[in-house]
């Protein structure tokens, strides 16, 4: 099946907007809201690197919208339109891509993200899969990782590894935790913690290359050190004997964040207004890095900050590697 | 070489732009400029389907944002930032991703469209480059495939199926013409063209399909008949032989659009003033699809429209699928 078919008979009835001018012409046209700042991300996604080729394509469409729409919530940002990059393999049925694009629609329907345009190419080894979402915010809104100040406490929203043990059950072919698989293959951007943080949340990231990882980065881009409660981090009970590998485990897309102490009780009636957990982890310090101490204050070594794909194999991270980048 | 620090090592230096917040963030924030349109495209190429393995990676960067600004063009707007989608394979050198950013960050210069932001992503079995650039233009004035009437004459831009000549040298290991070679290797999108045709054109695309599939494009889209002479289509002297080999040719990233009778003085004048060659190439009529004649009016065969690739073999797009598009 030609790529214009493709886009015709299974990309056109799931686009939602009139910014896409029905996919016949060589770009969208999209009027930002008045006097609203864009917030603009991109992130790929790959067969056997990112999702698993038994992966139900719906799930793979989710996930790929979902990781975007994280980034937009790790700004505080309302979702605005999106655009796909459809990289199909020489073998890719047109019954994956049927399914892909139901699963495409039904997760941009959810979070109010239509689908604009984008660009479909084959001939591929593998599927590979781009997505650029937009977002909106007030002028000089958007959160930043490099916010955080001395004294300001670190949060965490959600359970932290979920997703990583579901991909462990995958990889084990056990018949597993449903909700554990659900977590790995439709993530959940936290939207609405993300836009209620706006005015509270002095830093801000979303986890997606391991909570140790991703506290780092708010500590280099904040010039700060970050301690780390070890017995505070929020792990699923399946994680109890390794809490390591949940924080390093990374694909959980909840916010990590900063926030004054003064804002605990606000905090506290927001995870309530919301229904989601807010688990106050560490606090920030002078310095740079990230220190992961016990229940005593006692520093603990750090092997591994997150995870990252490189050449072709998985790779956890080294310690190493995260001291080079000031880590 | 992990992805952050390829990102830090040779991307970092090649952003533009505060929009990008130093790719230290989840996402880049942008003002649009007030009042204007987003104009919004995205258009993925891979190694062995859009470009060749030798092609030297500061081309590819070239070709990948030009191909992009085409579509901006054939809108008429203009460029304002991009974000890359860089998908590595698991032999892809440190140098090749040093060259790569280094023909980004100067064709990013060139065509004032600055890079803020994007995702790495490595691992793969060949490059997969993903690129989404943002133009602006004034409200409802974007160029579309549909505004052709009849009567309306057909233009297109520089000449046709020179890219098509290149590629064909390049697979010959030829040496070859280097202008030839240039225009498959770093086509140059026609954006003053385009800019200069709002209020002019009345239906508008880039030739990059191939000249007969796109003006079979606009027939669809604007639902007339478009009558091309083929005698009055430029081509290099190379091609004079086999016309519709470069009309089928693809890669062109020329313009091809309609506009009145009435505006031809105005289309020499600012072809003069652009220094670009237009062309017109023939008439829109009442009825469907594309119709090929020869000096005398008489109709020729269509054996093919464009070029589309599929199923890892770059196929030549048959005649009959056109028909099923309504060509």
């Amino acid at each position: 099946v030609r790529e214009r078919a493709l886009i015709d008979r299974y990309f056109k009835p799931v686009t939602g907007s009139p910014a896409a001018r029905g996919l016949a012409d060589d770009a969208a046209v999209l009027m930002p809201p008045a006097g609203r700042e864009l917030v603009i991300t991109k992130d790929m996604i790959a067969q056997n690197v990112h999702f698993l080729p038994d992966d139900p394509p719906e799930t793979v469409a989710h996930k790929l919208l979902a990781v975007n729409l994280s980034d937009l919530a790790a700004m505080g940002a309302t979702p605005l339109a999106c655009l796909l990059g459809l990289g199909l393999a020489r073998d890719t049925s047109e019954r994956w891509v049927a399914a892909f694009a139901t699963g495409l629609g039904a997760a941009c329907n959810r979070f109010t993200c239509p689908l604009i345009g984008g660009d479909t190419i084959a001939g591929l080894d593998r599927p590979v899969l781009s997505l650029t979402a937009f977002g909106h915010i007030g002028p000089g809104q958007a959160l930043a990782r490099s916010g955080a100040h001395p004294g300001d406490d670190v949060w965490v929203s959600g359970t932290i590894g979920e997703a990583g043990l579901g991909l462990a059950l995958l990889r084990q072919d056990s018949a597993g935790d449903p909700a554990l698989i659900a977590r790995y293959r439709t993530p959940t951007p936290r939207l609405a913690l993300g836009q209620a943080l706006v005015g509270l949340a002095s830093a801000a990231a979303d986890v997606s290359d391991g909570l140790l990882a991703d506290v780092r980065n708010i500590a280099i881009a904040s010039g700060l050190q970050l301690v780390v409660n070890r017995d505070d981090v929020p792990v699923h009970s399946l994680s109890a004997a390794d809490p390591s590998a949940a924080m390093t485990a990374g694909d959980d897309y909840e916010l990590v964040f900063t926030a004054p102490a003064g804002f605990r009780p606000r905090l506290v009636t927001l995870s309530q207004t919301l229904g989601v957990k807010l688990s106050r982890i560490g606090r920030c310090a002078p310095g740079s890095g990230v220190v992961l101490v016990d229940a005593t204050g006692a520093p603990q070594p750090i092997l591994r900050f997150g995870f990252e794909h490189e050449s072709g194999n998985g790779r956890q991270e080294s310690a190493k590697a995260g001291s080079e980048e000031g880590g």
